[in-house]
């Protein structure tokens, strides 16, 4: 049995530890043969491969990225791409494909597999946490302890100086990074891209804060947007590979908060810093656990299935299930949440 | 309503996330008083109380430890130790009790309800995570993140001097800790309480450790013991309150691959390390949401219960049957995690 | 005797230690009182205090910011400021003063003492370790370790992605934030306020890297301008202050690369996280020093003085001269860490 | 020019740093080739080594250990030790030696150069702090980071509990360790090698510290020893290598307490933890500025010297001198520390 292993999208603390979760225990248990395919769908689009076994994952448990590289390449959109990868695969003798990655990388693996017959098994990334069919996908832990960490630095310097800062976390469809380190970090604003925000009530909760004789912070995800007005947060420009530019809904707030309450605001913008380094003990474990129910499921030829975690359980759901609904932040929860607003 | 709360047994990083969690809805939201117990049941016990309301657990959500003190007093013990708390209960005109403790301290909470009809709410606190009816405990991923990162660390020095290093963790009846650090921190052997070891297989782990270059860590919980000889674990010795002293399996086992496989071998015990200090992102989440629940538990007058996480939800079980079974590690779970031994 | 103490400017983890160092051996081994100023220059000038001994200081030493707030107050700006303050020094019978503070607060120290005959006693504060006079300041560690940490973290995510990522550090005036952190993280360019920059060269660095099939980290202090173009970093807005917007040269450089060089380059723009929480240990250490020796000076009447760190003594300095000149990262240092660029 | 280098003693984070400092210059500013040695002194004894360049060298900076390995190995004891590592060096053709080691590794340096006229140059590396003519030596940052986010941690345990804690840090014959970590992590009461201790005195400070309300932390360096009775702190046992065990100054000093003041007391022994792991960024930066003055004294041929910090400058001193004496806390420094005891 030869099986190869691609990694897609952003990249996710975790990564190599589902890598080496798989190729661990198919080596050792089951005898397989592993074949790495570069930087997600690019790598069996275009053959690109390097070897992978027992000494490729040595030493990668606790380092963050992927040794196998990503890229966001879509084969669906590259001229005859699925059968060209389908081809490859033949010709490489790979019988079966497990696939890590999000909603785009995972999308094609559904289809490889229930339009063309080849064995995918699907393992979910998305450091923003928000594919359904999971309780929680790895890198998420570590993202939030590390926005964790920055909004306590925080805690000392708005108090120092009594002002309000506004920390912008990831999240641009769905506000779990946001309401975990929010909570965590003892925030006292919470946005989130599932509910637009009155600004008029943030600058409320930032005044009632002061007078409690504390300095505000407010935590909002990258999605998040005004009731009214969003369009200034459409920059407009483009960078130099055509994109639009986010607009900084932090820098904007910040500055919506000092014109209406007379108080300083300031931002910090934590960036890829998130999703960085070295995964936390949880992430590792729930990757790791990721990698080994991965090759199990390729081992009892359950294809067109992806790995998910349920309670402590690791549990198989088909792909395209899995991959169907945006997982987002229940209102009710957001409202539990909302008592420690202002 | 007047509620009280107390925190008894082990400290546990967390425990002033879930006091804060239930004293900021309670005030805010149901407009209730609070009444905080020192020291475990000592405090009902001897109406020893401090105030608590919104100042008191002002910035203590990242804090360690606990506001209210904690201590293993137990009223079962005490003469009419039981009524007296009920009759202490009355007097100070407290309707409600929130009880965060483990199982000990549980076990009052369950016979109070049930059997002197005292309204009881139960919040689990093991660091160990040993308590059934709940997914996990606040407190276990900070020490399991300890524990990683020590192992981290530990890496390089056996790699350096390939020595073998032995790190004892927590863990007297359940091996939760050891296992998730051990996987997590890439450990060659892990020696849980649930299954004795086999001294002969450790030292054939190690060694087949060194022959692929690398030095080994092994992880061992500070309840795990051999197949025979277990008597050398028993120290004997008797510290000033009369307990007999934990004999310190990783020091007896360091020795032993010592003997046997002649290589150098060192132990480091990381001992309270692991339950102190900040709580960890996840724990503060789930501690919060434990005491935000408890206090929707006491509003509910569903009493005799206890707040427990199911999967990402956080649901309500009997205070008694929750604590009747140590939750220990699967036999099929431990033998997943094999995969990596050696 | 009765001291006062104050803290200006901008906060800078190691504030509390300092204060409680200076109050602690004042309190136990001299018998001082203390009167603790509030928000910098502000608190004397309008006599605005709070109590200050052993219980305002018992558990700061671990913690952030100032218990006794800072502010930019500049008496030198208020109508008679120094007299009022002289006045309410006297009025207080402060017989000694504790300036804790960067360039501006000792500069009014400085005054007070030389054109007033205040009793002041300097302690030097800034965080881009830009003071002459002394070998290091506190809270320089503590941002050069978070800063260091936020580019191993980036690092992963620039080679899974091959991108180039562009980190602005603090430093305005001097680039030793960017020159350690840069130099420890293993950056492979950094920019410091010292030397305008060549964009070119920066670019050449750049591809070099990608070419050594490494994805390149660029640290920019928030000083460091182009060698041309310069006038493109001045935004020109305003915030509500009426204060000039930084224009952000991390964000302007990341652009400059995309366009010439064709990479993918991202900003991480790090702000107040790397000047709040808790202080390193080599910042407690330092800081803890200074206010012994502070209150050292204050029993010595060594007035007009300033407590500054060479190799691992603390001596003491005449204020004036110690702010007399700004510290800045020497060009043969500079061309030492450059062997590491590209 | 070809250069060789080995890395000796006991593991410090930051050596690495130092190998990728001097190679990194050698090979791009002088063409240098280099050689590794594996394991100390054993590699030039017995020839062994590992290529050493820029591929070697690359990512090695944040790692802790030492790519080259170490050991214990003394070529004095081996028979013409000396003369065999001066034919192998010749033999190898290797023109100079860069020594990273403490004072055993440096010594045979010292008498390589003197009497044999082999082209060395030192670098001084102990964790413990110990080495005159430097002001601090790499890894000793991070060993006081390591101890005192321990403390840290510990106090919340201490408190909540109203114990003891008794926490024994590195330090054998120097107390550096224990005087930075405790004072940084508010120990009441620190204990060093230089100065034996007296425990009725410790116990009065431990009792002094419940009376006001918290509960003591106890930093003993494991060198440290009372004033009599300190035959019980030899434990007299070997290890399978016929070493003397250490006894265990933490454990002893803990049952004392105990036994003396009646209140609990438990002891955490930190070990290997200390030195494992990343190099704080301080650490970073002196270690590789220290490999880029190696490899400049090299170029210079300024051989049987040692480069050393002093301030914040990098100087050069014979290698001799610099291991005489024994860099020990400063009886006045320790009595200034002393006044945050009890």
């Amino acid at each position: 049995m030869r099986v190869g292993v691609l990694t897609g999208g952003g990249d996710c603390p975790g990564l190599n530890a589902v890598i080496r979760g798989a190729v661990r225990k198919g080596v050792q248990e089951y005898a397989y043969e592993f074949v790495g395919y570069r930087d997600g769908w690019r790598g069996p689009l275009e053959n690109d491969t390097v070897p992978l076994g027992i000494p490729a994952v040595r030493g990668i448990l606790p380092r963050g990225g992927t040794i196998l590289g990503s890229s966001r390449t879509n084969p669906l959109k590259a001229e005859n791409g699925i059968r060209r990868i389908k081809d490859n695969l033949a010709k490489a003798e790979v019988d079966a494909l497990i696939v890590i990655g999000g909603e785009d990388t995972l999308g094609v693996a559904a289809r490889l597999h229930d339009e063309y017959g080849v064995n995918c098994v699907g393992v979910p990334k998305t450091i923003d946490n928000d594919l359904s069919a999971t309780d929680y996908t790895f890198g998420f832990d570590t993202a939030v302890g590390i926005a964790t960490e920055a909004i306590d630095r925080l805690h000392t310097t708005a108090e120092s100086h009594m002002r309000v800062l506004v920390v912008e976390v990831m999240g641009r469809h769905a506000g779990w990074i946001a309401l975990h380190s929010g909570l965590a970090g003892g925030a006292n604003v919470i946005l989130i891209p599932e509910q637009r925000f009155d600004v008029s009530q943030v600058c409320e909760w930032v005044t009632s804060r002061f007078r409690a004789t504390y300095a505000p912070i407010v935590v909002v995800a990258e999605g998040a947007a005004p009731q009214d007005g969003d369009a200034v947060l459409k920059d407009g420009s483009l960078d130099s590979f055509g994109h639009v530019r986010l607009s900084g809904v932090g820098e904007w707030l910040a500055n919506e908060i000092e014109r209406r309450t007379g108080k300083e605001a300031r931002t910090t913008v934590l960036g890829h810093v998130q999703r960085g380094g070295t995964p936390s003990a949880f992430d590792r474990w729930l990757a790791t656990r990721f990698g080994l129910h991965a090759i199990d499921a390729v081992r009892d030829g359950d294809f067109g299935r992806m790995v998910a975690l349920k309670g402590t359980d690791i549990v198989r759901v088909p792909i395209a299930e899995a991959t169907a609904k945006l997982k987002t932040v229940d209102p009710e929860l957001y409202a539990e949440v909302g008592v420690f607003f202002g």
